[in-house]
């Protein structure tokens, strides 16, 4: 069993200020409050019926299934949190409303294996008959995925015993013998989860089946079509007309072998838990080609396709990527769970590839798309981010149907915000890579982690003020009494590095391999690195073919993207002209903005001595005049905490 | 009967180069295509079977009716275009076939007047049931209009006296009495088509049963609501979910009455042509809150929802516009229809008020929007026209669905073609409005023209090159022997006009009413006036709250707007900045552009020294360095002759 980063997920343990935080959010208010989603017991709320979907299919209430086709996975993706709640704060009584469902779901599986609500309680005779729209394979890969973390942290194994039967019973339906379906999920997630059981349980056949739904996709004859005709032309969804999804195969990541797709397509949320799975078969297979394909889609999808707060997905409609430099700020999806995507695909590239270029990416989703999904009270969540609003636009164009000015109170929704629990309760996992003797730093987060090195178990400490402050300082508290090559992330922002080593000076001048600052020596108890990484507040400026950034520039500061609201510039941002030059003051904030960093300067506004008038339009009006204002930059993760005001992340440049 | 120049139609006669080819065009190209395509005498089209429907109900076919609910428009509009091109330009064959369709219409017509082959051949039951949806009474509009027009250029009223018939019918049916049905239009037509034949029958009648559908409109209980209960609540259109079109009800400008509303929503073309009608009613009846009204509406859509070119409707869905300073370019809507719409409300404008802020959008419409929907060859056109266009992101992102970057084949589409016949073959009735003793010239184009003034007739001839050139002469060719006031509109564009009246100076200095300059006397056979209309290159900005075009500006010359295309200037033309102050060269074009008026000027454009570069974003890119270069600027209307390329209208400024 080749070791990695994710089975030694106990082993971190996040002390962070700003990370402990939201973890204790998570903790003590996203997963209570789902539970209580789960059942039913929120008032003026949908109802969700998942919990009692699960008692009806066990026999233990009448009555019918209720809600979408992929319920099940809500409660499985509840479950998945609870786990790594639990590694990161004991608590027994959750642990025992976690045992009792899964022994819930353990009486719904059949006996052969099988599990979901839906098509036990209301299609039993359709089992696997619509891969296509159905999310069968889907919320099978939700159970794994949840039993292989409960396992994990807890070292319980029922549900994992529950989800390999169920993996078993899978193997059995899909694959090349003439009994066997040839079929493949229309969305992926259960690749990603059976390279997960393969690490745990290192059977090989999770690997094989993994790699069987990899290789069968876009094959031709299309099993989409065939199965589309077998079922005699029924359609699940109707959303864009019947059998949409089944003729928009590029949506499902279908319309063409992996082996032959060049560029990022279709839904993005897919495209990236698809190239998660295919990342981790790669290493694991040791499949050149598919290391190749993996490589190809990541860089269309991140030099052509990525908006600057590591958001993916141009587009409302199929909430999928659009085509190379097409990135509009106001319209843009830029789904939270896409970028959360997004870092399990680059977390999966790190083990496959070591190169900076990947923690980069991962930490610019991390901090700014996938902060930006919750509000600081852990209640209220955005599905969509954009980098640009007009609020008294948004409710009259339908072009911004899919944008809201403000997060919305997380229960309304299912899918992002039990995402957001999972990524910040497993966010350990994202830290280090482990690689033989080597151990790569990738996001800066205090915490204590003991990772298994071929030769041993090494634990070190990471303290500072990330993403606030510039120093880090990493403590070695146990080691191996070999060489370890200690790697840190030197981030694509930071351009005078420094760093020392028991207090003594260590050049990074020839030390620094594909993005890491390595040192390999035999490390001792109490051994301390202090990494400096100077914050300057940088102006960004887009690719000659970003249209939509064309004239414009943003402003970063660590990993951190910043904004401008109306709250703090008044209204007419885009009146609004920033000198690429102009000092920039770092302040601490206050009340909200408590123990955040904001940025001051001064940018020049329009003056508009003609608004009095009333005609649209001018001629021979004079040249603009231009009147010194001050400018307050809020982090991107914290805009829309105030009500409802203009953003922009790209502001027009002072040319 | 009060005079208007919409009777004398046929009194006006077009021979300005300019127009005369697309005239032409009309006569010889659209017209005979068109009745290719309702006889399905087209191959690879899309069958019409507009005429096959009116067979079917005449009893001379057996078959189904086949189309949209509102087909039969189709035929009516092809009449009305057929009656404009038969004044100008005699063609007895056509004649003789537009006969026999008006016999075919009056074999269609049931003992009681009514007249719709949809609900005759499927749904005779049915008939008046669904306002809100199916188009009768805007099918009914489209018949009145031809009938107008086909009475008032041929003399022949056959089809006058069917429609009087089915107007009268109407006029059964709709009312405040038990018996009567309390509904209206869901797609306004019918008012504006009963003002016209109120002028031309002097029966008050028709216009009362228009005051009575504008007034019935959007009150309560809803009509819309009560007839879909009536009905079993059953829907025709179901494109956004059952009975959207019910629910929508701004989406048919019945959300509110009339006296309630304050800004242009909705459909964008079912607003200008209730309007239009609307204009006219209150004008001929006086009614000073309906006056208001309109002119509140008009002010709010002119002044906070129309595009520079004159276009209307910001969004797709619904054809609809958005909300004020909402004028996104590249995804706007700025329907071909909207647009000739627009010019019929202006020219109603026109006559209830003497301000030639009406004839501006008139002409701003006309020579910008209107024109831009048909291609040179007469046989492509544009429903849609966006102020900016990016061709490769088309196919990609479904924001820009409706865009087209290159014109279609007419037949493709039924509503824009035969409207752009209409306005073009109706031109005549644009050029001047007649008030007892005043004329007002509003668009100058090359004709001869005979007024009905209150003291008899006045023969006027217009020559001159508009709208390239900036004279114009107006001779006086036959005038009553009593004073009449001649307004001559000066363009809002234009600064230092000038006059002479049988070449002595004409001060203009205190001559300008309302937009026109006014001189009053007795005039002679053979007076001559010269106007003289400076073009310069005018720089337009927006209004300050336009954050489309915020950072800005637009080119416009005479009434054309100007746009850059990639055939002129390469791509990426947002990387091109353009000083307000830079030197215009008028230069006349060649080959396509042969005859029309070009503009050169010299512009920057960003250097892209890192555009070998895949990174999106860059920290620490140098201030944008910018070389010379030459810009071509073509006429708007010109646009997309050259195969798919950029377009911009609004060219970032150098501020």
């Amino acid at each position: 069993m080749t070791h990695n980063n994710e089975s030694q997920y106990t082993r971190v343990n996040i002390s962070d200020k700003f990370w402990k935080n939201y973890q204790t959010l998570i903790n003590d208010v996203v997963i209570p409050y789902q539970w209580d989603a789960l059942n039913d017991n929120l008032p003026d709320t949908e109802p969700s019926h998942a919990i009692e979907n699960f008692k009806i299919a066990a026999g233990e209430l009448d009555g019918e299934f209720y809600g979408m086709v992929f319920q099940d996975s809500d409660v499985t993706k509840w479950l998945e949190a609870v786990a790594y709640s639990l590694a990161n704060k004991p608590d027994p009584s959750l642990e025992n409303l976690a045992d009792d469902v899964i022994q819930l779901i353990g009486k719904v599986q059949c006996d052969n294996g099988y599990i979901n609500t839906y098509f036990s309680v209301k299609e039993p005779d359709a089992k696997w008959h619509n891969l296509c729209e159905c999310h069968e394979l889907y919320c099978a890969g939700h159970l794994i995925e949840a039993a292989v973390a409960y396992y994990q942290t807890t070292g319980k194994d029922a549900l994992l015993n529950i989800a390999c039967r169920f993996a078993d019973h899978i193997d059995q339906v899909f694959g090349h013998k003439p009994d066997q379906l040839l079929g493949y999920p229309g969305h992926p997630e259960v690749e990603l989860a059976l390279m997960r059981l393969y690490e745990v349980t290192e059977q090989p056949r999770y690997l094989d089946l993994c790699n069987f739904f990899v290789e069968q996709r876009g094959q031709s004859p299309h099993y989409y079509d065939e199965e589309y005709q077998r079922r005699g032309q029924t359609s699940y969804w109707h959303v864009h007309g019947p059998a949409w999804m089944v003729k928009d195969k590029a949506y499902s990541q279908a319309h063409l072998p992996l082996t032959e797709q060049k560029v990022a397509v279709g839904h993005a949320v897919r495209f990236v838990y698809l190239l998660t799975g295919v990342a981790h078969l790669a290493r694991l297979s040791g499949d050149q080609e598919k290391v190749a394909i993996c490589k190809t889609l990541w860089q269309d999808m991140v030099n052509k396709q990525m908006y600057v707060t590591g958001g993916i997905g141009s587009q409302s409609e199929g909430e999928s990527f659009s085509c190379e430099y097409d990135l509009p700020n106001d319209t843009a999806y830029t789904e939270t769970c896409a970028s959360i995507g997004l870092m399990m695909f680059a977390n999966r590239m790190l083990q496959l590839d070591t190169d900076s270029h990947y923690s980069d990416v991962m930490e610019r989703a991390l901090y700014n798309t996938v902060l930006a999904g919750m509000a600081m009270d852990g209640k209220h969540f955005f599905y969509v981010n954009p980098l640009e609003v007009h609020p008294s636009s948004i409710p009259h164009n339908h072009i911004y149907d899919h944008v809201k000015p403000v997060r919305q109170r997380w229960f309304g929704c299912a899918c992002c915000p039990p995402n957001i629990a999972r990524i910040i309760g497993s966010l350990g996992n994202y830290l280090y890579t482990v690689k033989q003797d080597t151990v790569l730093t990738n996001l800066y987060i205090g915490s204590t982690s003991t990772l298994a090195t071929e030769y041993g178990n090494l634990t070190i400490t990471q303290r500072g003020d990330y993403p606030w402050k510039e120093t880090i300082t990493l403590c070695i508290d146990e080691s191996p009494n070999q060489a370890i090559s200690l790697g840190f992330r030197i981030p694509d922002w930071c351009r005078q590095p420094s760093m020392t080593v028991n207090g003594n000076p260590y050049s990074l001048e020839n030390a620094v391999e594909n993005g890491y600052a390595l040192i390999n020596q035999v490390w001792q108890s109490g051994d301390t690195i202090t990494l400096t990484l100077p914050m300057e507040t940088l102006i960004i400026r887009g690719h000659e073919k970003l249209r939509h950034s064309a004239g414009k520039i943003s402003v970063q500061r660590g990993p951190l993207v910043y904004c401008i609201e109306e709250a703090d510039n008044g209204s007419e941002l885009y009146n609004l002209r920033l000198d690429s030059d102009a000092e920039f003051t770092v302040i601490q904030g206050e009340g909200l903005f408590e123990g955040k960093t904001l940025l001051k300067t001064q940018a020049v506004k329009k003056l508009c001595p003609q608004s009095g008038e009333a005609s649209l339009y001018r001629y021979r009006s004079s040249k603009p005049q231009w009147v010194s204002q001050p400018l307050t930059l809020i982090p991107y993760f914290t805009w829309a905490n105030r009500g409802e005001g203009e953003m922009r992340v790209w502001i027009t440049e002072k040319e």
